[in-house]
């Protein structure tokens, strides 16, 4: 593109280029920002990126990131034992973890069932998730005391992995929920499309 | 934040959410991504982000970023060494050698002026384009035939700069231009501001 860039600047421009959400604009602003930065700063991120993966591993219970063979969330005794989040993505954790409101364990998916993109049930953490109420359940602990939250996203794929999921769980005699869908916090109504009003009115509460 | 992730991937969130135009969610899909690479792929960028001042100065000309003393676009003999382009930043040279339409020189300023920020002329290169002009002056170059294009930003800080500019190389007797300013491409006209379409009419040009 810019044939007068020295190669190593044009390297670092390309890489950055190739990370999710960052455009070849940005990436020529973050290379002009790490030549005016401070070479200490410049070894500290490039060591990190570095050291990204090492000690670490998904958890063998919940497929959450983790550096121990079982990850904190999984470990946390104080945690409700019956009760599963089950999310598509390790950021989705991230983001239920910051809001102190859920108490149970999660289980991550590692994406949704997409067809089109050739991804199936075996693909994800599917039947994984079954091992594990079984397990519970082989553990006399009663059925119907374990409840399965499906939290995957109100998108086509995040819908169709859900049904997907109640199906291969119902049999199990468990309570299976799926997470409120409605008006964002902060959304305006008369911007809000059909779907989600639907949903909105679908998923009314009583005021107690 | 997530008290349950692992000390490395919130490190490298964090040194990810420093970099311009990264905010925190950015950093942590970035760092998610990172986590499903491939090993090779996150030591190239490693790599590169450290080797990214490797070997590199400003042009002692121009200031352009560059491998040698002087820069490529300076040690370019084609180009016209009597027509000079001011610029704020490296990158506005990135984006003005893309259009393949100015074959002069260059001079980054490295900054505009800005007395909030503290940034006088002392700061910028300032000096250093005057005693460029000078010595193109004493190589007995007319100073009729040097022209200055200044190429700040049309913003409050840019502008000033600029009118600074004008003010130190009048004396030069040189020739001196600032960028055409009006309305870009694929700009609305209904939607300029004042300022933009104030611009536009100064600067028309007559049918040839």
């Amino acid at each position: 593109m810019s044939s007068f860039l020295p190669e190593s600047i044009q390297k670092v421009i390309d890489e950055f280029s190739r990370l999710p959400g960052i455009g070849p604009k940005s990436a020529q602003r973050i290379a002009m920002h790490l030549l005016h930065s401070p070479d200490m700063r410049i070894s500290q991120l490039s060591k990190s990126i570095a050291e990204t993966k090492e000690g670490l591993n998904f958890c063998v219970d919940c497929f959450n990131i983790s550096e121990s063979e079982k990850c904190k969330i999984c470990l946390d005794q104080s945690r409700n034992k019956n009760l599963f989040c089950v999310v598509e993505e390790i950021l989705d954790v991230i983001a239920l973890e910051k809001t102190g409101q859920f108490k149970g364990n999660y289980h991550v998916l590692h994406g949704v069932l997409s067809p089109v993109d050739g991804i199936g049930p075996n693909q994800l953490k599917i039947n994984e998730l079954k091992v594990r109420i079984e397990n519970l359940i082989n553990q006399s602990v009663s059925s119907e005391d374990i409840e399965v939250i499906i939290a995957t996203n109100p998108s086509l794929e995040g819908e169709t992995t859900a049904l997907y999921l109640t199906k291969i769980l119902k049999p199990l005699g468990i309570k299976i929920t799926r997470i409120g869908r409605g008006l964002p916090a902060g959304g305006d109504l008369d911007y809000a499309d059909d779907v989600t009003l639907t949903r909105a009115l679908q998923g009314r509460l009583e005021y107690s």
